[in-house]
């Protein structure tokens, strides 16, 4: 017997390797002092323009989506997915990425799954300035099933303590949100099981009032707001960021806000994408139910002083970025919506 | 419908939080500046004696340990192997540890279960300084059974540029070994696929020749070695390190040798144990595949200089740890074995 026959294929793993390794070349910078495939990725920071560097780490995976995209036999996107939402949960701290690392473990060793899986992490990596530095990859017989895989992301960032966020919120300030991009990467359960088995449509199914297929709009990309929001962080312009992931605006906007202090939000203050309104008329889903599972068409929910309102709005706009005033902080406890 | 129905219980994993938190809490020292459950896991690092500081990061799994573990339903002593494996990971560029994160997937959200895991995981980042920064716990129906779940770890270390590993291996250095404790966390696979398919046996059946029950044997946590190293790395005695991990020898040691350096070992320079004697003669393995399967009863390899040895020996032995001069370094390339 050997460890081929026991199902973990050693010579799979090393062409998977060499596959990863050429796509992690591109996101490196003059940071990083390791090659893939060290036992420690190395990273030395430049800490010239920080003088009290803080470091902000965080993890996390792309949930249910992998069955989305194994469905469509599409697997680069969900390798972003996983940069652009832990860039996001950062940035959430006022912070910008260091480096990325990422986990894989799948049910039988694909070279080819691997490659395509981590060239969207790549592609993630190079737009986000964030350096693949390592990373696993484990072949798991009996725990995935073959064709079956898991995503871990792990993203380490910087901020200046002087700068890092929520910072200064008070009450009658205002909340942005930024438009998602689909459902990002939270309530795929949810979804699938009412679009495909309540109202039984397919992946390929064409639906007008989403101008797509469903499996289209279901793998539809997790935006990252380093972009637009940075110059904002750096200029002292937000007070706090809530990145809207699990647990919805309920889950996550409270997370920023001191004590003593809620979140009032105006329902018809922007337009719920068709995609979510399919899904909570499908499965006759509770408004509130929607709200805890999905972000509804905010993927990020900026605290802004009402003073600069104006200023933050102007710059978001010509960095092409759309936000509305959805609501604001109030005296109180949670969110309530009106 | 709602989102529990759908196979997802946000209330579980509210639970499995407030168990988590407490945990981690027990964890954190002065540099941590965030609680669990933040965006991202905040830490100011101590700088004061890094002049220059290289940030050596680490992703890795337990494999299928985790299906032992779940037919003893013991679930803490993975959680422990993964900080240990993590923080063997980085000492190898000599670097030690900053922070921890963890990823814990699973197909029903089960408080318990996560909490035992993390009680695990919090043992060992207090063993080891390593705060417990942050992590994600995912329920994911479908992707794992009920029951069954995975485990992945993040680390971040620090070393300072000067003091980073492998440094100034040279022709005749000698290859230190120090025992491993079991299987650490590689060769599970087929582990499980000699003991219990082909041999038939059981993880509760004693066997006199492992002094205890084939479950324990193969539950057995993975040793970090950073107690024993560390002081050593400080006075630079130790010129490179191998975690002995997937790949074994040939796959580990090569990774830290200059090019046109290889590895001599000599056989019978240690005691290979009884549980991988057991697996090789019940499966028939060769001792090839055995060697790039397993540890063989080495969990870590330094490379010492041979007028160090004697210094270095004395320092281990004062730490109550065993140490055998088990080959040397020589001209060529990859491990011959003699």
């Amino acid at each position: 017997m050997d460890y081929r026959e026991a199902g973990v294929d050693i010579s799979a793993a090393e062409a998977a390797k060499v596959r990863i390794k050429r796509l992690a070349q591109r996101t490196v910078n003059a940071s990083v002092l390791s090659e893939i495939g060290s036992f420690g990725g190395m990273f030395r920071p430049d800490l010239s323009s920080c003088p009290n560097p803080v470091l902000v780490a965080s993890c996390d995976g792309v949930g249910t989506k992998i069955q989305v995209a194994r469905l469509l036999g599409i697997h680069d996107s969900v390798g972003y997915d996983l940069v652009a939402h832990s860039v996001n949960d950062i940035l959430v701290q006022g912070a910008t990425p260091l480096f990325f690392l990422d986990y894989i473990a799948l049910g039988k060793m694909d070279p080819e799954l691997v490659e395509s899986v981590v060239s969207g992490v790549a592609r993630g990596c190079a737009e986000f300035s964030c350096p693949l530095l390592g990373g696993e990859t484990a072949e798991m017989p009996g725990t995935y099933a073959i064709g079956d895989y898991d995503l871990a992301g792990f993203i380490v960032g910087i901020v200046d303590k002087d700068k890092a966020l929520p910072q200064g919120v008070r009450k009658d300030d205002l909340l942005l949100g930024l438009p998602a991009n689909g459902l990002h990467t939270n309530g795929y359960s949810l979804a699938r099981r009412v679009l495909f088995e309540t109202m039984g449509l397919g992946v390929h199914d064409h639906l007008p009032e989403l101008g797509t297929t469903v499996g289209q709009a279901l793998l539809a990309t997790h935006r990252a707001y380093l972009a637009a929001l940075e110059p904002l962080i750096e200029r002292g312009k937000v007070r706090a960021l809530a990145h809207i992931t699990g647990g919805g605006f309920p889950g996550n906007i409270p997370r920023v806000l001191p004590a003593g202090l809620g979140a009032r939000i105006r329902r018809g203050s922007w337009e719920v994408p068709a995609l979510f309104r399919m899904i909570q008329k499908g499965g006759d889903v509770s408004e509130q139910e929607m709200f805890r599972t999905f972000n509804m068409g905010i993927g990020m929910v900026a605290v802004v002083a009402p003073a600069d309102l104006h200023e933050v709005e102007h710059s978001l706009e010509r960095r092409g970025e759309t936000s509305l005033v959805i609501g604001s902080v109030v005296e109180g406890t949670g969110v309530a919506f009106e």
